[in-house]
């Protein structure tokens, strides 16, 4: 197997797939993209999601979960809208989702439980369904590998930018595709908004296999910019496989480690564009953990940090104000003595066994001017770690 | 005995006190107060002390907590620093507030153990002892009670106004008074930035009792607007009583349960003053949460609310965005069932069992308009309440 590399395409780029765009006019903004549909030409292809822990959920995420089970894995479109998140809506709201799924599984000669939804948007507000009613013949007459490059522009809200990646490994004489688009942003806290995302590969991989491979890579990935339990109403990752590759992948098989490998990587890339667009975000930070007990301390430390409001503004001004990154990981739960503490942005050195490293505060700032940085805490406290990503906070 | 009544005066109102301020050169700030004395002329003063749950405790605050100890809840004077946390600064910040408490001590005629330290501002960086050296003799001698009325400036840091509450009851023919003054403030969540209030009494209390009324009150204010552990390295409260007044409080008898309302109301006081001062903070907010299956439940539900960003920046535009409220309490980890949720404003339904209440925009935006109001929550799950004071979230 060769690694994957990042090519030029779109969800429509792995074999099998064609998706489309329209403006419903669901987003304020008139002649705003707010309306995909992504489907697959495949008759078996494999279906896995991994949905938000809130306790509130929508009802996009309630039916996806139910077709998923009922289907056990096999799906073949995603049908997703902008500007509303059909949240806090009660009955009526599961009825516009499964009315959604119903029409548009009889335009593609499908089972509506072959057919997922998700939504992102507004909450508490019901959800029109005849502006989807309307637009989904012409959704489904738009479908082409062409107008899959919409699909990223139509599912953002508050994102300043379109989020996709296209990865490409050769398996012999066969070449594998995968591909995602994401949405994500919002305020502060990445965690705070709703997170979407949604992945097509032309590998044949069953559904159970699926599922385990998207946990795993949702876990090192979307999680790591995401507080478990602490997420919206809304979030989803969505991962449809065509098998049009005609490259399969056995559980247990090399196949299987390449494959997650891929997906890992893919959603990594996802998770980073999505920190980086944090509201107020000028900087990709990564705060990685070291030394530490066990893996939920490095974790708790970890996300101590990324989400400290002082620690973010001294990141965005190029402070080198390390006493409130240790005070982050102080107030954070894990166990450690602060006197054994190293940190350092990059390999510059700030604290050294939890005292100023004497550092040079000019080197120190020159260190820390960069758009993507890593910020090194060492516990030295066991053999543990752990890895988040954030974005700085601006006053902008 | 009558109720407590707020009136003008200082943390010298109480019988028994004197205290001064004075500009040593801590803050950068040419002639900013960062300097302040509290003293008792009382022989027998109790005192008691709540402080930071950080992992990380800066050095005043490991030194008074020691002298609590040591004294068994005795002591007579406290200085205070603004400008410099003594944090993060190892052996010789824990020496630089030893010889501060010892010089000071010189000067009264006390024990050093007598002498409680405190500190707030920068972290990591050396406190200079000569600056404090150098001013306690001018403190000592400007020690009075008119000059404690500068005490509440020499404590702030990033506060944008100074905070103090004095508070007078009668007992019988005597009165009893008790004084309070805070520094707060910070970024976004107020529960970031250092906390300190220094407390004064001319009550007779015994140190144990002293203690309990403390952490009562303590727990009912000040970690109302503070996550349990989730507190910086210096934050500090501290009580002295004085027994000036003549009137003691006796544990189990009336004079404790009269003393714990006033302690508890002054506390509030200053709590809401720091919650108030947040930065970009325009309303005071109360998040009350009813109808909860425990109190872990409810404070869970509370807090989720209180420091959302998003419900913050909602309150800050009087927008009746209810959703980012239900969606707070989704992930706050308590159990509940969102059909049954209300959600109000002051008195205003904005969610009824779950979903809209069909509210008039400009009726909710009125009630939202204002600078104290109350987000109310009913579980309807169970009989457990909770309450967290916050502010919203500008953009300035």
């Amino acid at each position: 197997m060769c690694a994957w590399r990042e090519v030029e395409g779109n969800l429509a780029t792995p074999r099998g797939f064609r998706a489309a765009a329209v403006a419903a006019g669901i987003k304020k903004v008139a002649g705003a993209l707010d309306l995909a549909l992504i489907f697959s030409d495949a008759r078996d292809t494999a279906a896995a999601g991994m949905f938000t822990t809130n306790r509130v959920t929508a009802a996009p995420v309630e039916l996806s979960r139910r077709h998923l089970k009922e289907t056990r894995g096999w799906a073949r479109a995603v049908i997703v809208n902008s500007g509303n998140a059909n949240a806090c809506t009660g009955a009526e709201g599961l009825r516009t989702s499964q009315e959604t799924a119903r029409a548009a599984a009889k335009l593609l000669g499908l089972s509506p439980r072959q057919v997922l939804v998700a939504s992102t948007g507004v909450i508490g507000v019901p959800l029109k369904l005849d502006l989807i009613l309307n637009q989904l013949p012409v959704l489904v007459r738009n479908l082409s590998i062409e107008n899959a490059e919409d699909v990223p522009r139509a599912i953002r809200t508050t994102d300043t930018f379109s989020k996709s990646c296209v990865l490409r490994t050769e398996a012999g004489v066969r070449s594998v595709c995968l591909a995602g688009v994401a949405k994500g942003a919002g305020m502060i806290h990445p965690r705070m908004a709703t997170m979407l995302a949604f992945i097509t590969t032309d590998a044949a991989v069953a559904p159970t296999v699926l599922r385990d491979t998207l946990r795993a890579a949702v876990n090192g990935s979307f999680n790591r910019i995401t507080v478990d339990g602490d997420t919206s109403t809304n979030d989803t990752v969505l991962v449809l496989a065509s098998g049009a590759s005609g490259v399969t992948v056995r559980s247990g098989a090399k196949s299987a480690s390449w494959f997650a490998a891929g997906l890992a990587e893919l959603c990594q890339t996802l998770a980073k564009l999505i920190a980086k667009d944090g509201e107020g975000a000028s900087k990709l930070v990564a705060v990685e953990v070291r030394g530490a007990k066990t893996a939920a301390d490095a974790d708790r430390v970890a996300r101590a940090i990324a989400n400290s409001p002082l620690v973010k503004t001294a990141l965005a001004g190029s402070d080198p104000n390390w006493g409130r990154i240790l005070c982050a990981a102080g107030y954070s739960g894990a166990r450690f003595d602060p006197a054994k503490v190293d940190i350092l942005v990059n390999d510059f050195f700030l604290c050294r066994a939890g005292l100023d490293a004497g550092f040079d505060d000019d080197d120190a700032r020159r260190e820390l001017d960069q758009k993507q940085l890593t910020i090194r805490i060492d516990l030295h406290q066991g053999r543990a770690s752990g890895r988040i990503w954030t974005c700085d906070l601006t006053h902008d």
